[in-house]
């Protein structure tokens, strides 16, 4: 009997995990280049803290159950939670307070392409921040991750949920109306124009005001903010929304965005509690979708029981990059792994051979020998299997002179050198 | 309202998530410079799987918890058990199969001082390799990343659960019995040899038996494997034990544990899967408790329905080298973070002073700009506060010139140079 996995989870075997811990790192050196610091919080949470941004939708996706002390817990659902809880316990954090976390969390969802119940997310935000310039700061830093994946060049979907409100500022929606007609909104790439419309007047919208609804989105780029500044100037804030995206815009060039924002005001994120600037990443170059997305969350940190705080974070997909980028990494080769096999040519030198090894190692590189008593013929043969790019042949001879032959499996070349010669021959020779 | 967390689990804020990075990022590497490579699987088991290696004791520990189909899900409580659960679905592993782990388990134990219900395993197994030489290259591994931590002089308890078979071959113990009797002797150091009679005798040992078995954990070092190897010669067992353990005192040289090794009839690695050799990791220069330790375990992949592999394996405790060495590392100021504030003296050169900190980025160091619009001195303070090494200003002059000043915090001077000139500064001037 053999046993499989929980739906929606994977296992990574070392080929898998190679190409995935250089997206982590390359993604991690990135943060930290910025200025972001590293925090962690636990996988486990209460389950109030994970009720307290919630919404219907968010609750049902939780892995939820009591513990043996029948307390309520959960598996974190997102990185920004965890966040908001600890910025609320620590009133005293130097601000603004920059923090990345690359972590697992889990939701219970219909696995399907692309979409697990077990994934990483990549977060940095920054909390306690006003300006747009945090925005951009999170925002330049995501996009620079992405570039030292190789990724290209990039477009940066832009809007800001204060030009949302602002266009249904006076209308009758009741109870939680606002956050429905985003998310209606929100689905117009699936649905189209004529599924929104559809939606909105379910919602009890007048056929006149879901058309100028609509007709906002058609605009796009700079001019798109003109348009809007016009049609929204009553509403102080849609005024505010526009000014801050202008902003946005001078300063784009500086964080290195260049041409890389794209106005859409059709761009909704799904999460309800956006209070400024949302932004959605994507390459330029691939037809796949959204690698990333943010924005500013102003209202959370207080839900948590904190002082009102000014908040702001992207979070890049890690899933989706390892997608994307899983075919390129390998066929790079750039994986990692033994640099050298010690091969013992009997027995009576298999200890020998660990101690050439373990002087290999000692010079930083990585080296194993054979631990299976077999002999040469097989050893090469593992070595070969496994793709270890030199194999070091360890005799009597060899021991006696303290010069050993090494072999390049690729070139099929030889060299005799001492330990040292070897090292120097090994070392900066093979992509990693 | 502000909310706390599940007991027994941890925030890190990046002060000490700096140190736990160094120790997580150095074991890793000595990890790969021995060949091991990474492998990851879910933190979600399947309760079924969890249940397999079992024993009450662990099972009581596991989160355990039905997800919204129904299904029993339980949170991994080591990293063994899934190593054993793919192992077993994937028979073309080219063996040996090295593979590493530094992952988050879960467990449901009363917490107390470095006694956590989530906590962080560093393990290194090797798969499809019956020699003592897999479990001395475990071993040497080990102390090998204990060793980069800076963590002195090793000794490694060694024994071997055929010897201990063999001290109670031929006792009348019944149904789990002999298990019953290694978890009494295991716990001589907290109870002493009383204890351990007391427990004994209510096993119904008789009292000849309980003083013999006492009398082969008088016995250490080298002396020891005689004695025993006298005593239980007619045991076939026994005898297969003690020449591995000679065989391995053999190697310990070449595989650069020399005089670590550290015979011990007492220690028994409290889980019942194992097979043959089993150690502990303790450091000889400080009091504190093991830093590690693992073992054979030959039959366990075939319970998860893999055909019979041998196995063994070496856990290091994250959170006990957390603990150990936090001050330390801390002490070094090895702790990384933003190297270069880059100020700007007005507004009017704010973009310019992100255009500088990008530049610095892109030569590879932690730069970042001031996001909060504040004057010049409090951007000081808060570079100070932080603790940022150094500070660039950024004034009208200065960019019309190209050569900025660089003020460096600790040493209160300063320099002028260009931004070549500044990174040249700067890069390697910091120990990380």
């Amino acid at each position: 009997m053999k046993f499989g996995r929980p739906r929606g989870t994977r296992d990574f075997l070392p080929d898998e995990m190679k190409v995935r811990r250089i997206i982590l790192d390359t993604v991690r050196k990135s943060f930290e280049l910025h200025g972001f610091e590293e925090m962690d919080t636990p996988a486990l949470e209460l389950w109030e803290v994970l009720a307290t941004k919630g919404g219907d939708e968010v609750e049902r996706q939780i892995y939820k159950f009591q513990d043996k002390g029948e307390r309520w817990l959960g598996l974190r659902f997102d990185l920004t939670v965890p966040l908001a809880r600890v910025v609320a316990n620590t009133p005293d954090l130097i601000k603004p307070f920059k923090r990345y976390n690359i972590s697992k969390v889990w939701r219970y969802e219909e696995p399907q392409s692309g979409r697990f119940r077990e994934f990483v997310q990549a977060d940095i935000d920054i909390v306690g921040a006003p300006r747009v310039e945090a925005d951009l700061e999170c925002v330049s830093t995501a996009v620079d991750a992405l570039r030292a994946l190789g990724l290209g060049d990039f477009e940066v979907k832009v809007n800001n949920r204060k030009i949302l409100e602002g266009m249904v500022e006076g209308l009758q929606l009741g109870e939680g109306g606002m956050a429905k007609v985003f998310r209606a909104l929100d689905r117009l790439d699936k649905v189209g124009e004529d599924g929104v419309a559809k939606e909105l007047t379910e919602l009890g919208l007048p056929e006149d005001k879901i058309a100028r609804i609509l007709e906002f989105t058609h605009h796009r780029g700079e001019e798109a903010l003109d348009f809007v500044g016009k049609e929204l100037a009553s509403s102080k804030t849609a005024s505010e929304g526009v000014s801050e995206l202008k902003r946005l815009q001078e300063l784009s060039s500086a964080y290195g965005l260049d041409s890389a924002f794209c106005i859409d005001f059709s761009l909704v994120r799904g999460l309800d509690y956006y209070t400024g600037p949302v932004f959605e990443i994507k390459t330029r170059t691939t037809q796949i979708g959204s690698l990333g997305g943010g924005g500013r969350y102003d209202r959370l940190i207080e839900k948590f029981g904190g002082a009102p705080t000014h908040a702001t974070g992207i979070s890049l997909g890690v899933e989706r990059l390892y997608e994307v980028l899983m075919d390129k990494i390998r066929a790079c080769g750039r994986a990692g792994g033994t640099e050298v096999f010690v091969a013992n040519v009997n027995e009576e030198v298999a200890a020998e051979a660990v101690r050439v090894c373990r002087e290999l190692i000692a010079r930083g590189i990585s080296a194993e020998p054979d631990i299976m008593g077999r002999k040469l013929g097989r050893q090469l043969e593992y070595a070969e299997k496994k793709g270890i790019p030199y194999v070091l042949i360890v005799g009597p001879e060899e021991v006696k002179c303290g010069r050993f032959k090494l072999r390049s499996m690729a070139a099929k070349e030889e060299t005799v050198a001492d330990i040292e010669g070897i090292a120097k021959a090994v070392s900066g020779s093979i992509p990693r």
